[in-house]
């Protein structure tokens, strides 16, 4: 399992760095998109209450990249580039992953109290999503 | 105190639902945000751990946009238009609370399990932050 201070990710994936700032009123995180992320965000969604052993994602997309942050709590992400993986644990709002076009992912371990903020560069659209990893991989050009 | 189902609210304010999707895997909700908000979110930040007592805003914009989101926990949100008010609580994400320019915020009585997430129009600027409560009245015509 990665720590959030390993950057090394597969294929353009990376770890991003919201801005923080404490004070008597609690903690803020900020992130200029601009400058923090390679797309325009048109969709956003949160998962969440997700059963412990349950995982999520297990898909790639073809043209949506990402942006994951854990709002709260904690979860593990599978990051699949095709040549080469990695795992990373997510946790708090101060720490982003961001998953460019044809990256498999998959979350797991939620923790009770976590709620996954996911940044969507693209409206959803059934036909971008590539559910078969054989099928990933033939894309990648990468052979079994 | 308003709950999320009264939606009649100061100038322009107004409550969004995001769709709930849920399944053996837990609870998911999604925005495309062209129909969600009228602005494009070039901005996040995220308010969490604030202590119990504390409250945050108070101020208004005189351009920026912003959508507010419960992604966990709660937190009572103060609005004001200038001509009328009104008190929400926020719980959970599917619901938000979009806030035009010129509006007045203060958010308090965060649970300590709350993140709000902010998704707001503009980059951050601090020329565009009203944090007197007579020049803002004053700007929307107001008499005291």
């Amino acid at each position: 399992m990665m720590t959030v201070d390993d950057v090394a990710m597969p294929d353009g994936a990376r770890l991003v760095r919201l801005q923080r700032k404490d004070d008597a009123r609690g903690s803020l995180v900020v992130g200029e998109l601009t400058g923090l992320i390679p797309f325009k965000c048109r969709r956003i969604f949160m998962i969440y209450d997700v059963p412990a052993g349950a995982s999520r994602g297990g898909h790639a997309h073809r043209a949506c990249h990402q942006l994951l942050i854990a709002a709260s709590g904690r979860v593990h992400v599978h990051v699949d580039g095709g040549t080469s993986c990695c795992d990373v644990l997510l946790e708090g709002p101060e720490t982003g992953l961001y998953l460019p076009p044809m990256t498999w992912c998959v979350q797991s371990h939620y923790s009770s109290d976590c709620t996954l903020l996911v940044l969507a560069s693209h409206p959803y659209d059934a036909g971008d999503y590539i559910h078969d990893h054989a099928e990933f991989l033939a894309m990648k050009g990468v052979r079994e």
